[in-house]
């Protein structure tokens, strides 16, 4: 507490991102990275651009970039909104379409970002719990509204949506800015993208940070009709003229580029994904169904905490958020068959010496 | 304008940044970069760096370069910040230091965002007329404020302050915060970072675009205690987790650590400011006394705007604000001797077609 912060940091309650460790040798599976390297056309692309050119400003407007996606998704390109991570897309998100009068709307259990945008802008909110299979019922957002944002698949349980409910919850608030964070979708999620030319209230969020395997190089973008993302540009451009440097726009030309990497490596994430999943219903958990590239999983009679805490002792990171309704359950991102595997032997570990 | 856009939306004037042409052969004076490639170890360093590891998060706190950059100016690491380029440090030190019931306090002939963001985060605040011979003076600053941002040198004027006066408006300001924004202060500007630790109201804003030639990367930090410190990670860990990304970080602590580049590359600089000032001034130039790297010139009786037109026919271009008490002068980035030369050559043409 300080005299000289501007009041706003008082209130705020900053997000908590999953541990970096500095140790090697850990199995990593707590912040849902690809557990593959990216393409070898985004390594060969960024290599070739590490030259005296970084003494000049990256195209503010990153139209290279913005084309590629936007001829990636069929759509034009003044429908392609980039920025750094697509955290930073979601900021501008919920400062430039998502602050309105009536409160926004999104669940009680999902990306826990979203309530600390809200503090950081004054956005009243309110959360929509889920049902009791921790699905999202579009028919509980059936309530006057500013804005809807959900993740789909749904962060931390991975259940997705059927576009048929997305198409529906967009009918049903047609005054309302409905944002889907497609984070996760390309491990098996049907993408709301292609309805962007017919509904003018949707805007799509996407991440090269999964799929493409680029959590180094911070690059989110965000899909919708020129009027939202005019929104989005007219803060960016009161906030950072050029947020994306230039090795992050050719590093992200070249992944996007390459959808013969993208379709195998996502093939093999959601094969050790059902392999995973089976081998823990195997040894008595409840697995949610997941459409992402991490499980959300509980033990009838193994506490959480005392699972994550054990896992660490035997060099495995999975993600443990102590927060109501999912304090008895573990976010597991999905690394290759092997670390699966070391995840399943020392699980079976574990509950042995407790007394399995 | 639009129904689904913020109300914040609809007030913004957003920051233009200068024309960034996709033009090859184009003499750039226009926007401050440096005319030289950064230093050979931070292209062999972000080279080296282009691996697989891209597939994981970056470290969010960025402990090796704030290391880095405490060690390069002898401070402790906790009164480092780093972002993602100098402007998303300001926007961070706008929103959470700047924002208090008195009005903010800079000049009136500053950088151009500083506005902007007052309109981002609804800011109170009042400009300072600079003086007749558009210098910064501390008396003027003598009015009830919540906050003073300066740049030193100021932009666009390239005109220094003594450390003393700085540390007197410090002096003068107990409880505000002082924001002191150093993007040229390597080119021969006193940095105030040595009395970050006597003023717990002292932020110091620094950037590698400038000096480092490293516009295309996007780093930039600020200096302060750690209190001040607190704040801009307040905001940061509830805007974005991961602001820089792996590549920006490790060119940034190689760029930091190779000082002997630093001084040789700004020495030319500077060689090369005086040079041009000089022959400006025998055309008949006013050059104000730049410590930057720019220098800001005006004609007794030639339209700024038609010089900048004609250069720029002639495939040079230069920086011209259409903004009360400077519509008559340019801007001009500090190239080579030989764009120096070639600038001075196209201004003599300019001149002698239009009845010189």
């Amino acid at each position: 507490m300080s005299r000289f912060w501007s009041p706003v940091v008082h209130t705020l309650t900053p997000y908590v991102p999953g541990e970096q460790p500095r140790l090697a040798n850990l199995i990593k599976l707590n912040t849902n990275e690809c557990p593959y390297g990216p393409s070898p056309k985004v390594i060969a692309a960024l290599k070739a651009a590490v030259d005296d050119t970084l003494r000049l400003y990256p195209d503010p407007t990153a139209q290279a970039l913005c084309a590629t996606i936007a001829q990636d998704h069929g759509v034009p390109t003044d429908h392609v909104f980039v920025g750094n991570g697509s955290d930073e897309v979601l900021a501008h998100a919920f400062q430039g379409l998502l602050n309105h009068e009536n409160p926004l709307l999104f669940p009680d259990i999902t990306y826990s970002f979203y309530p600390v945008y809200c503090g950081l802008y004054g956005i009243r909110h309110e959360t929509v719990p889920l049902d009791e299979a921790m699905r999202i019922d579009i028919a509980d957002y059936r309530r006057p509204c500013g804005g809807i944002i959900i993740p789909n698949p749904n962060a931390p349980t991975g259940i997705a949506l059927d576009l048929s409910r997305i198409r529906a919850l967009l009918d049903e608030h047609p005054d309302a800015v409905v944002v889907v964070d497609e984070a996760y979708v390309d491990f098996g999620a049907q993408t709301a993208i292609s309805l962007v030319t017919q509904y003018p209230n949707l805007l799509v969020v996407r991440t090269l940070s999964k799929s493409s395997a680029l959590a180094g190089l911070r690059v989110g973008y965000a899909i919708g009709q020129p009027d939202l993302v005019a929104a989005l540009t007219r803060i960016k451009d009161s906030f950072n003229s050029y947020p994306l440097d230039r090795l992050a726009q050719v590093g992200a030309i070249a992944a996007i580029e390459d959808r013969e990497w993208l379709a195998k490596t996502t093939g093999k994430i959601i094969s050790s994904r059902n392999r995973l999943t089976d081998s823990l219903g195997k040894m008595g958990f409840e697995v949610l169904p997941s459409q992402a590239n991490f499980i959300f999983a509980r033990h009838p009679d193994r506490d959480a905490a005392y699972l994550a805490s054990a896992l660490r002792e035997r060099a495995i990171i999975v993600r443990h958020f102590r927060t109501p309704r999912i304090a008895q359950w573990l976010r597991i991102s999905i690394g290759t068959d092997a670390e699966c595997d070391a995840l399943v032997t020392g699980l079976a570990d574990v509950l042995a010496q407790n007394g399995g």
